[in-house]
């Protein structure tokens, strides 16, 4: 049996069986790891990107390396964390440019210093691509750390920002149409502001990113959680780019739904929490949209005018690539 | 120009001059960052490796994930700290058989579990080759914490175990020797207890590991520290493989000298440290062996016999690959 047999996430829990982790207030469920250390938790997230699979064609440098920041940023983001710094673990191509290399750094760099963080160290190695292997530390004080499980039914689902651009632009890439529609999948910001207000307010039950797509993460919170999903599909904001990338009506929903790339957060909310989640998020200069709920009984659901069907647990998955 | 015309270490100086770190207490000269938090010291280091530059032919896949395992803990041991835990990114070729990984990911957990720390979490992606980046998270008090910098003239440079194995080991296996000579080169071991009692009895000025070789280290400190060092080639310590495999008289010191893979301690020691420094090692278990020192005047020196000529900056230098 082959990695490509098995798809992403059945490869996790492979790895994972053999795993335990005391330490992880988190588990090994989560992107991220939690410790508690010097008397604060200290979270520690790793995400490696390779050109052949995470920078489209057309992607300059400088965002193949603002991306791999931003990815791993989003991570610390999801937990309400403060990021502290990141480490860049870079595998190069002996025929890499240099000047491409400065490229590279220049656009990680930049995004670390634009959320007050710092690129604190990391190595330098041949590879076959170029290949930008991640680690954001950062910290939350542990009443504020945000989980994925806890979700109870009846929680309100919500997420920040829009949805579909990622997507959006990788269509247009393929066809053609320029860099223009893809800046939401070229330089992905990571939602630090927002989680670290749904933190500090203590107004959310469970965060995570996106960057899966909107129905495979409500797919990895249903396996954690004892309740279902309902997504109540009009209610999802989508992006201005996928609006306007759109061929079909059907379009901009498929891709804000099933396609990842949007590095949004995706928060359950206690009903009694959502005023000051709203308020939280708007606070911190972000959006935060209300598109559904946790119901008893397992599942997952998209409801559109009053009529449910099941929402397939599609979108991306690395090992199978399912996004179209 | 291209990365494989600058080199590692070129590549490294490139890139660290667009950064600047504030918090890191160690700068971006060492491969291990130390960034105080809550009240004592937060160690992180990173390190990639793969399959084509990293894993000789003949190694088992366990033996893989122990090695990525052990360089990373490796830098913390140099930093005198005690492990916390460490990630685990994967990069894994579609057809990478899923027994395999098993043993992959059991030789990183059963290195990790040696040493009292846990696997916290990680990341598995496609790549072109089997791909391991690491980061290793440790702890050290601020007092403790052992920089590469502050050595003085007239400081002693000793290192720990022996010298020439993982070298050896190398040349065995492309004599088609078998794995038997090769176990410092396949399962090298992380001087953790060395490094934290060296730390502990505040008894060394600076430690580094020597994975890239003893000559390069010492050059990579020549570079750090305003003083030279005088390498006495007949008391480094021998590794017993390398006088096994040896062809020629010269190959164990060759080996010991400028062959990389030796997962040693280098710590300098002020003349009143020695004596501390060898009781701290020895009570951890380990081995203490003075094989030089630091003078006034720049270079690097081999002396032998009362002979005294430069040691070359040769040794293992990814890109470049000086190894012979």
């Amino acid at each position: 049996m082959h990695a490509s047999d098995l798809g992403e996430r059945a490869l996790v829990r492979r790895i994972t069986q053999r795993l335990a982790s005391q330490r992880n207030l988190l588990g090994l469920g989560d992107d991220c790891a939690a410790l508690p250390f010097g008397g604060t938790v200290l979270l520690a997230t790793t995400d490696t990107l390779a050109a052949s699979t995470h920078f489209p064609r057309g992607m300059a440098p400088r965002q193949a390396g603002h991306m791999a920041a931003a990815a791993n940023l989003s991570d610390l983001a999801a937990k309400g964390g403060e990021p502290l710094g990141l480490l860049l673990a870079l595998g190069l191509p002996p025929d890499f440019e240099a000047a491409a290399l400065d490229e590279v750094v220049e656009g990680f760099a930049a995004l670390c210093e634009a959320w007050g963080c710092e690129v604190l160290g990391g190595d330098t190695k041949p590879a076959r691509e170029l290949t930008l292997a991640v680690t954001a530390l950062g910290e939350v004080p542990r009443a504020e750390l945000l989980p994925r499980t806890g979700i109870k039914p009846g929680d309100l689902i919500a997420v920040t920002g829009s949805l579909g651009g990622a997507a959006a632009g990788m269509a247009a890439l393929r066809r053609g149409l320029g860099p223009g529609l893809a800046q939401r999948l070229l330089e992905p910001q990571p939602r630090l502001a927002e989680g670290r207000a749904l933190a500090k307010a203590k107004a959310a039950r469970a965060c995570m990113d996106i960057s899966d797509g909107l129905a495979a993460s409500l797919h990895q919170l249903a396996a954690l959680n004892p309740c279902g999903f309902v997504l109540e599909v009009d209610r999802v904001p989508l992006d201005p780019a996928a609006l306007a990338a759109a061929r079909s009506p059907t379009d901009p929903w498929q891709w804000a739904v099933q396609g990842g790339g949007d590095y949004e957060l995706l928060a359950a909310l206690a009903p009694d929490q959502a005023g000051a989640a709203l308020a939280a998020v708007e606070g911190a200069g972000g959006r935060l949209t209300v598109v559904g709920r946790a119901e008893r009984g397992g599942g997952v659901w998209q409801e559109r005018n009053g009529k449910r069907e099941p929402l397939p647990d599609e979108g991306w998955e690395h090992f199978r690539a399912t996004t179209r």
